[in-house]
C-alpha cells in the first residue's frame, strides 16, 4: 500500500460559496485569537485544519496570524492541497513541515505562540522549541477550533443531513433483512456496504448491532454473535457524505414482546423524544440532558441509563457541545447534537433510542427521521 | 453513537502460547530498557501496548518496570482489559489515566522514565510533569516497541498468512467483475465488503483503486472514476484477520495490449521478483530496494518509480523495516515486508505489484499468492 492521497472525491467547487464560509471561519478564528492575545496559532489536528481551509490530506500543518494564513504540505499532498486549500498560503515542505514551521516563526520574529495541546505530540513540539530557539513563549490552548465547529453553517447542515438520510434509507432496507439466524457482524457489514453503494464515503463510525445480553453493554461493537428470538437488537448507525457525519440508534425486538418489554421500550423512546423536543437554543445542555433523565426516573429506570444523552456531530461523529448531567453551555442556533437515551440491564438486554437533531431556528429538527413504531419484527 | 469497546470477537484463548509470546514480548522490551538504562517505560501508543499486553481497546496506557507491568483504563474497559489483558496489573482509573501514572510514579519513587515522545501528545506530558512533580526525568524514546514488533512470532505469521488469504481471493473474485463502465470507487467497496463476509474485520487500509491517467499517482484513492477500456487499473488492497493486516497490489490492463503496454508490464513484474528473492535473512534494507529499482533502470524506467520499495506489515499496515534507498539496516528471519516497485507515467498511467513477504528461514515466503499472469481483462 501506498500512502493515502487525493481524495478529490468531494472536493468543494470554488464558489463563492465556498469561499466565504472559509473566510468566515478563519475571521471567528481570529477574533479567538484577538481575545486570547495570540498573534499567531498552530493547528496540527487535520480534522481542524480542513474546517479552517478545505484541505483533506492526511498530513499538514496551518498557521494563522492575523493577517496571513499558512498551510505546509508535503510532495505527496502539493497539488492536492493547492486545489482544495482556501484563505491559506500552500507550502511545499520536503524535509519535515515542524521544521519548516519554526523557520518561519524565526523569520516573521513571532515570540508567542498559540498551539493546539491536545494534538501536537511531544516529538513535534520538541522540534518546534529546538528550531524556534527560546525566544518563543509557546501557549496550549484546549478545544479552540472545536468550539467554532460546534455551530454548523447552511453548507455543513446540508451535508449532516444528507449523511442522515442516507443512514435512514440504509436502516430501512436492512431492517427488512433482519430474522434470528443472522449475525450481528453480518448486519453490520451489509449496513456500511449499502451506505457506499448509496453514494457515502462510508461509516462515520463502526457500526454497532447489539443482540440479547449483549445489548446490555452500551459500548458493544457488532461480534459473531447470532441473533436469536425475543432479544433486543440496538443498531447503532451513521453515514459520513461530503465528510460530515450522521448517527443514529433504532432498537428492534425479535418476536412477541411482553407487556414488560413494551414497557422498557415506550419508556425509552418518550424519554428520547422529550429531550428532543428541548433542543432548543438558550437551553443548558446539562437540562436536555435532565429532561431525559427525569422521564426515566419516573418509570423507575434511571439507575439503567448509565451513559450521558448526547453529543455534537460534525466533521467526527463525536464533537462538542457535551450533552451530560452538570453542563452548563447553552444551545446556539446551528448546532447540531445526538439524543440518545438507554436503559441497560445487564445480562438481559438494551434498548436505546438515538436522532441526531438540528438546533433549528424554529425549533429541533431531526435529521434522521427513521420511524421509531416499527421495532418488532416477527 | 457510543465510543466503542469490547472487541471479544478475537479475544485470542487464554493457552499458553498467548502468555508465553506476551512474556517473550515483555522480556525483550525489559532487555531494551536494560540496555537504555531505563527504570520505567510508559507506553501510550495503543498499538505498542495490544502487541506488549493483548489489550485492544482504544484508550489505556502502560507502564513497565523491571518486575512489574501496569495496565490504566477507564471504567469503560475494565471488563476488557481484565480478559484480554496479560502480564499486567489491570487498574481501573475514573479521573484521567495519566493523572494516576502520575501517582503510581510518585509512590514508587520513579526517577528517570521512557516515554513514547511520537505518542504521548503535549497536553497528557504536561499532566504528567505537573502532577509527578520535578524530580522525575522524562526520557524521549522513538521506536523502542515498534523495533521488537518488527520481528513476527509463529503466531503473528500466521494471521499475517490468514490475512494473506482472504486479500488474494477477494481479488481472484472481484477480477472477474472488472469491465470498463464499473467505477473505481465501486470495486473498492465490493472488495472490502467481499473480505469482511470471508471473516476479515475489515480492510486493513482504505482500498486504492486507480484507472488510466489517475494511475499515475501512487497515492490515488478509489474515485468515482469510471473505468474505460485500453486503460491500465492499479489494485492495492488488503484484509485485517485477527488484527494483522497483509498488502497486495495487482494491476491490470483493459483491453488488448500493445507491445508498449506489455513490455511495461512485464518490467516491473521482473523488478518486483527479483528484489522479492533477495528479501532474504543478512540482506541490508537498502539492497532489496537497490534490486528493484537497478532491474527498472536496465529498461530505461528508473525515473518513473518514484517510491521506496517498501516496509513492514503487521499489526499495522504500515511498520518497520524501511525497505528504501541507502537503508542500512539488515533484514531479519520472522521480518514481514512489503515488494512494491513501480512506475507511473503522467497523464498516462501507473503499473504496480506488490506482495507482502515473509522472510523465512528457507527463503522469501510469498504471503499473497495471487497470479500476477492474468492481468488482462478483455
Amino acid at each position: 500500500m501506498r500512502n493515502p492521497t487525493p481524495d478529490t472525491r468531494h472536493l468543494t467547487p470554488d464558489t463563492s460559496d465556498a469561499l466565504d464560509s472559509v473566510a468566515r471561519r478563519q475571521s471567528s478564528l481570529r477574533a479567538t485569537m484577538e481575545e486570547r492575545r495570540l498573534p499567531a496559532f498552530l493547528v496540527t489536528n487535520l480534522t481542524n485544519i480542513a474546517y479552517l481551509t478545505r484541505f483533506r490530506g492526511t498530513a499538514g500543518v496551518a498557521l494563522f496570524t492575523s493577517r496571513e494564513g499558512v498551510l505546509w504540505v508535503d510532495p505527496r499532498y502539493t497539488l492536492q492541497a493547492r486545489e482544495q486549500a482556501r484563505g491559506v498560503e500552500v507550502i511545499e515542505e520536503k524535509k519535515g513541515l515542524h521544521n519548516a514551521v519554526a523557520e518561519w516563526l524565526k523569520n516573521h520574529k513571532i515570540r508567542r505562540l498559540g498551539y493546539e495541546q491536545a494534538h501536537l505530540n511531544c516529538a513535534h513540539f520538541s522540534l518546534l522549541q529546538q528550531a524556534g530557539g527560546r525566544r518563543i513563549n509557546f501557549l496550549p490552548i484546549v478545544g479552540g477550533v472545536e468550539q467554532l465547529r460546534a455551530v454548523k453553517d447552511e453548507e455543513e447542515v446540508a451535508k449532516i443531513r444528507g449523511a442522515g438520510r442516507i443512514t435512514v434509507e440504509v436502516f430501512a432496507e436492512v431492517l427488512g433483512r433482519v430474522r434470528p439466524g443472522l449475525s450481528e457482524f453480518e448486519l453490520g457489514t451489509e449496513i456500511e456496504y449499502r451506505m457506499r453503494k448509496k453514494g457515502a464515503e462510508g461509516a462515520a463510525f463502526e457500526t454497532i448491532v447489539a443482540s440479547g445480553a449483549r445489548a446490555a453493554l452500551p459500548h458493544a461493537r457488532a461480534s459473531r454473535k447470532l441473533l436469536r428470538e425475543n432479544e433486543f437488537v440496538i443498531f447503532d448507525l451513521g453515514a459520513i457524505l461530503g465528510g460530515y457525519a450522521a448517527d443514529m440508534t433504532r432498537t428492534v425486538y425479535l418476536g412477541e414482546p411482553t407487556r414488560h418489554v413494551r414497557r422498557l421500550y415506550s419508556a425509552v423512546v418518550e424519554a428520547q423524544e422529550r429531550a428532543a423536543r428541548s433542543v432548543l437554543p438558550g437551553v443548558r445542555t446539562g437540562d436536555v440532558d435532565a429532561v431525559a433523565r427525569r422521564t426515566l426516573a419516573g418509570r423507575g429506570l434511571a439507575r439503567f441509563f448509565t451513559h450521558s444523552t448526547g453529543h455534537g456531530v460534525g466533521l467526527e461523529a463525536h464533537e462538542l457541545p457535551r450533552l451530560a448531567r452538570g453542563e452548563k453551555a447553552r444551545l446556539q442556533t446551528g448546532q447540531v447534537v445526538t439524543v440518545e437515551p438507554g436503559v441497560y440491564l445487564e445480562g438481559w438486554g438494551g434498548i436505546r433510542v438515538e436522532d441526531t437533531i438540528l438546533v433549528g431556528p424554529a425549533g429541533p429538527e431531526v435529521l434522521t427521521p427513521a420511524p421509531k413504531d416499527q421495532w418488532i419484527v416477527e
